[in-house]
């Protein structure tokens, strides 16, 4: 089996300073901090998978302790380090989702560039709104659906799961009924069912691939409010106009979400952050996944935020899941090597291609 | 450890004609059809599972191509496919739902012939409910009985989860409230759920086996609704009636499935229609669900539907995933060969003897 | 790996009389007693594994039959097995609730003196707030705090969970809500969601580490409203506090509980009750729950109640399954052996040291 460089369908810029360990900590996984009353966030799977994949690619031995990591990672410089791990990786696509922290992390050609890889942009529907409310216009909807098709990004993206939960409607809501809603809200922080699903309609309108924050998340959300479940009624709205719809992350209802990619033709899945954050445990999600996913519904994505780490963890997590599953699976004359190969090519490439209308190189 | 012939206490007819490809995919999996934002469902654990196991059956290679393999079938034609794969399925005892495509799937006894087994039926439910609004009375709680008691059904099925959700009440509706509930229903397909809850009620007070569909369903069922926990009241409700209840399907809810079993004397359960979807990678639900389930309240099923190819694959795995975990557990004395057989017997056949009053044999 | 001490953060009292086959099984598990519909509570995996790990201590062959220990049980006693089972199961510490069966089970010392070890108590916030209502009183909530702060217990537990689920407010009720909601409880069973919040939020406000009762238990309660993911408001709201908040139990809703543990400060879970119930197939739950939580943030406990054999049995599969996983992962070059010995040391003593501020020894 070879494995294809990635497309990494679902990721975010890198932050190129220098971090000490605090500022490290707060960026490795959903913990806003090392709580007070635990321990170091390095005592978690992740903090293993970087200890012992990224420190050899700093000069390091495997496993060396945190702070040796550390200290050797701000004696290289952050842009150095991002060169090394992101071009490790093994992605050369990344298709970047630009809608947080855009003055901090680097845009989606720096990020490409320390892999010598090409990018494409995901535009956040909930950015756009709040830029579109914070400049006042008379025409919200006509504004959104002129930034949306200016923006040349690939897709959309939908926050829905961090500020209403994932229950929108299986119709656009009305004009009338989206200006009510208009009345009501925070220009700097858009909390409304009714905006949130008028955008996410209007994108599907459009023929924006659309992707959708499911599952795990910060603290910020309300985890029993983002089972991709709750999208049921929304997806069987949009079906008939066959527009991929991508669910991100799912953890811990990345069973769900394969059900709903085998009985829906436009939903399409990726288990990008939880992939990196268990570590090696990641292996249990690609095969619980792949129980039910149609093959060519699966996508590989990181969701790395902010840390060169986080690339280069969740793309060898992904390479080894795929390598010890298949392998197994050929070894017992389930599959064929070409069959091994085709699953591969699907998940790690062919399958974002078709999804995103991507050059397929 | 000796394999006994398995009792599928719940399955389907089976397609007598030939089907080409698209009408083959159709009937493979919980999808409609084939998406065409992505690949032919072969591309899944299923399609790997029928090409290596069921080719060699029609004189093919392991893991022949697509193609092949449905030339093939076409070439022997589907009454010999039928009784080829389900003569070596090693199921002898066939408990089969005829709620569904009555006029085309194969009868209980046709079934049950290909594999020189013996039939029996469950009645739906709300088939029944529907025959008798569509015929017309003045007594329908009357007419419903006396259809049910002189169906010579070994059990009942609700399929609640399609049409309401699983969230029925602990008691039976009043006279009064199911006349009220009945003048709003289309006599076409019933889609209330005090009438469901009383037809539900109803079948246990006739002492009558009941089966609810739960969980893994296609995409006319709100999964959401379909967790078997939601079923607590009506299972607290019937408990002290003695009458089974059977928990069908259940992923991705085998484990709270697994839990009602343990919790309540009435419940039993299976991992039907997961078994095979999930191809080889079944072997992980039936760990899970033995993690809390008495070795006494699981039960095997295929839901096999139109295919053959499904009664093979499902009854394939469960036997592969038993002997695989039970040979692991008895190697590494967790259990001795007699426990192991124990539990092989129980839950390929004295189970299902037992729930619904079978002859043993 | 050198396997430290357990503290059992989370258990209850034992019987100390002699059981016939009956008694026996109706402590085993959630189930009231083996069901007239299916086999014995020994078909399952917990019966396996206290024929396979406990009967050896009684002087018997590893998995003889179920009668045979159970008379060999009787005939040596209750307190010699007693002695027998806790003195071989590796704790040292025993944290008890003392809210349920105070008439019947032995008292924390008597637990603990079984062992040899020491021995801390829970106290039950539903059980201090029905003697102060049998009590009568013109001040409940100054008697409750009186009550908790002269107990000399090392933290409270709430059993919201098996009253009125667990969705309780951000915020502690006012002295009015209080006093309306308790205008209308019965003294005897407290069953009301303003009171159960008071209690919960009073004991964060005392400083007192606060257990909840998460998931898994009997069939009184609504297992759909015990997802720990409903305590997310509630985590929000006392999360500045700094006071631990220790989910117990969990299964099925483990992984939910790792992530709460990752994403708030104060959160701590435990796998007890499911870790014996699973039997050997509990290693899969360590796997699941290590994917995410903060390895700080980990405890042991076994929820043991009644019966020796679930003290030895759960503290046996925790290490087996920490022994296997961390042994592979070492093998594998995943993480070193001081990893391992350090997380082995994190969760079987020093996070339940540094969240309830006992002795480290």
């Amino acid at each position: 089996m070879r494995m294809p460089a990635l497309i990494d369908h679902h990721c975010h810029g890198l932050v190129a300073d220098d971090l000490d360990r605090a500022g490290f900590e707060a960026l490795m996984n959903e913990a806003p901090h090392a709580s007070p009353l635990a321990t170091t966030l390095f005592d978690s799977m992740l903090g293993l998978a970087i200890r012992r994949h990224c420190a050899p690619l700093l000069d390091l031995e495997p496993l060396v302790d945190a702070d040796a990591y550390l200290a050797r990672r701000r004696e290289l410089g952050a842009p150095e380090v991002n060169r090394r791990l992101l071009g490790a990786a093994g992605i050369d696509t990344f298709v970047v989702d630009t809608g947080l922290w855009r003055d901090v992390l680097t845009s989606p050609e720096e990020t490409a560039a320390y892999a010598g890889g090409s990018a494409h942009e995901i535009i956040r529907l909930e950015w756009v709104a709040e830029q579109v409310l914070q400049a006042g216009t008379d025409d919200f909807a006509g504004e959104v659906v002129s930034r949306l098709q200016a923006s040349g990004a690939v897709g959309a993206k939908s926050i829905a799961a961090y500020r209403v939960g994932l229950e929108l409607p299986a119709t656009k809501p009305s004009a009338d009924e989206l200006a009510s809603a208009l009345a009501g809200v925070a220009p700097e922080r858009l909390v409304d069912k009714t905006v949130s699903a008028w955008l996410a309609h209007t994108a599907v309108e459009l023929g924006l691939p659309l992707q959708f924050h499911v599952g795990y998340g910060d603290s910020d959300l309300d985890l029993l409010q983002c089972d991709p479940l709750r999208l049921t009624a929304f997806l069987r709205g949009t079906v008939d106009r066959g527009v991929p719809v991508l669910l991100l992350h799912n953890w811990p209802f990345h069973r769900n979400a394969a059900y709903l990619s085998q009985v829906f033709d436009h939903v399409f899945m990726d288990l990008g952050l939880a992939t990196h954050n268990a570590g090696v445990l990641s292996r249990t999600l690609l095969r619980e996944t792949l129980e039910l996913v149609p093959f060519g519904k699966l996508l590989f994505s990181s969701d790395a935020f902010g840390l060169a780490e986080l690339y280069l963890v969740a793309a060898l997590m992904f390479r080894e899941a795929a390598e010890d599953l298949l392998g197994r699976l050929v070894e017992h004359g389930e599959m064929t090597d070409n069959d091994a190969q085709r699953l591969v090519d699907l998940v790690a490439r062919e399958n974002a291609v078709r999804a995103y209308g991507l050059d397929p190189r």
